[in-house]
């Protein structure tokens, strides 16, 4: 947001530029606090449904449309924001990575080719809980263990098509010392940003959790909790950024992003939307130890000015 | 109990026995409440120490010594209990196996030849959290996975060795699906009858966890939770159950218990003890379904019977 102000105040120096330049500040990109991410892209991109938000509560209790209201929001209304996306010529947006790409390619900033596709799956596994110590090794039907190599399983096809593929969680159930697990679930999320290959590192995945399912002789079900189709970037607007970014730093990677922005959602609303990266250090972020070189913030926010710029000379030219 | 009963009331019958023939049911061996399994036959055996279990409460708050006084019992004086062991000539066990041993081996009835020992650790692998979807895979630290190879890796020495080797819950954290797993913590439980093939076990186990720290680049911690060494049962009660069982039901396997037991207080108290298995349909316990057929019942309890007035014999010889 200080990098869009910088930019702002320096065309405002300049004059009149020769398109109305707008710096929005999304509403709720994170989704923490009510487990809805995107909430403001989401609604002006049209993607946002109230009814299936009105009845959400916080932690504490607290309903969305009642948190929405002490901000003097209706969340009947969102959807009105859509309006202010009409006849948009550009969406530019700047993000630090949350990925060590960049650092370990030594480079302050990247161009971002679009986000990756989504599929999110918990997968159960069911076999027979019984005592830990009176069933030999040969008799268990283990769904932890089930649950354990598909965990691992995941792994190579992601490593292999060059997405990821992640297991944040297994809730075994008794879940107890005494116990060999009788059920299992194991929290599947998995990205790509080309389509075909998060569908083959899908397919993978599902074949490996029947063939470990016969092995360990349990049952395994799939549950699709959630999925997001791969937004690519506009391509005349990522070379935009590319340019901008050589000209500033020297140098550009173009990458995709794993994390969702909300560039994605102002993209799938129609708007020609890109991105440009800057280096995280250690690749870390929803965390404390979340840093960027003070002497990279200040390439990103040239970069950013100097984007806009190249944008604007396209309109003007 | 009312097998131990039945038999009580045969004796009765009989006229007085050589010997002082008693019914005992202990006091909460299960230790579902308050999370200290064998009270009854730990205070006997002079294993429970009553301090260690002042500041005890069950999930609603009642604390251990209240729940005692409540029915008549003070913490202080549990252990007075160890004088009824004292010139105990044996003391015979009838449990249902808790495991699929028997029903594989299609008998109805085993002699138990002790109690295994059992290291129980939890395995904490440290990693690094990070973003899900824009840390590609090389890239990381993942302690999930480490878990997940750990509780793998365990069950094949378990195998070789003739133990078992239960990984019943792994916790990771943050534990949601958009982050790769910065900890984990792996709830092991190993137990065989050979203290030897335990700490085998044990070695292996923890040899394991170090080379796929190494692999997985995640540091790896061990703290032991509780253990107990194998109780080997006296000889010649065993080879006593053996006989009654082979005269009731005319064969007898001879297998060691992987669940803990009273009679494994007792015999650590010094009394000479042993058990009889009787068969678990589908090896279930702790759970509905777990079932005896009712002809295996009255085999057990005429081998308890037999085995008693074996004992009885012995005396009297």
């Amino acid at each position: 947001m200080l990098a869009g102000l910088e930019v702002l105040r320096r065309l405002a120096a300049d004059g009149t530029p020769p398109l109305t330049v707008r710096l929005v500040s999304w509403a709720d990109e994170e989704g923490a606090r009510f487990g809805r991410s995107l909430f403001g892209s989401g609604a002006a991109a049209g993607h946002l449904d109230p009814d299936s938000l009105r009845g959400v509560r916080d932690a504490a209790g607290v309903a969305l449309p009642e948190a929405l209201r002490a901000c003097g929001v209706e969340l009947d209304r969102v959807l009105e924001a859509g309006a202010r996306l009409a006849g948009a010529a550009a969406y530019l947006e700047l993000h630090i990575e949350q990925g060590p790409v960049l650092e370990d390619l030594g480079l302050p900033l990247g161009a971002v080719v679009g986000t990756c596709g989504v599929e999110r799956h918990v997968v159960r596994f069911t076999g027979q809980s019984a005592h830990a110590g009176s069933t030999p090794m040969g008799a268990r039907r283990d769904a932890l263990a089930a649950g354990a190599r598909l965990a691992l399983a995941v792994r190579e096809p992601a490593a292999a098509l060059g997405g990821v593929a992640t297991v944040g969680r297994m809730t075994a159930r008794p879940g107890i010392y005494t116990a060999v697990a009788g059920d299992c679930e194991v929290a599947l999320d998995q990205r790509h940003l080309d389509p075909g290959a998060l569908a083959a590192m899908l397919a993978e995945a599902r074949s490996a959790s029947h063939a470990i399912a016969a092995e360990e002789r349990v049952e395994v079900a799939w549950e699709r909790t959630w999925a997001i189709e791969p937004v690519p970037f506009d391509p005349d607007l990522v070379a935009i950024c590319e340019r901008a970014i050589v000209e500033v730093a020297g140098r550009c990677h173009r990458l995709p992003s794993g994390p969702l922005h909300d560039a994605a959602e102002v993209a799938r609303a129609g708007v020609p939307a890109a991105m440009l990266f800057v280096q995280s250090l250690r690749g870390l972020s929803h965390t404390r130890d979340e840093d960027t070189r003070p002497e990279h913030l200040e390439l990103a926010v040239r970069a950013l000015d100097r984007a806009v710029t190249l944008v604007l000379d396209r309109a003007d030219g």
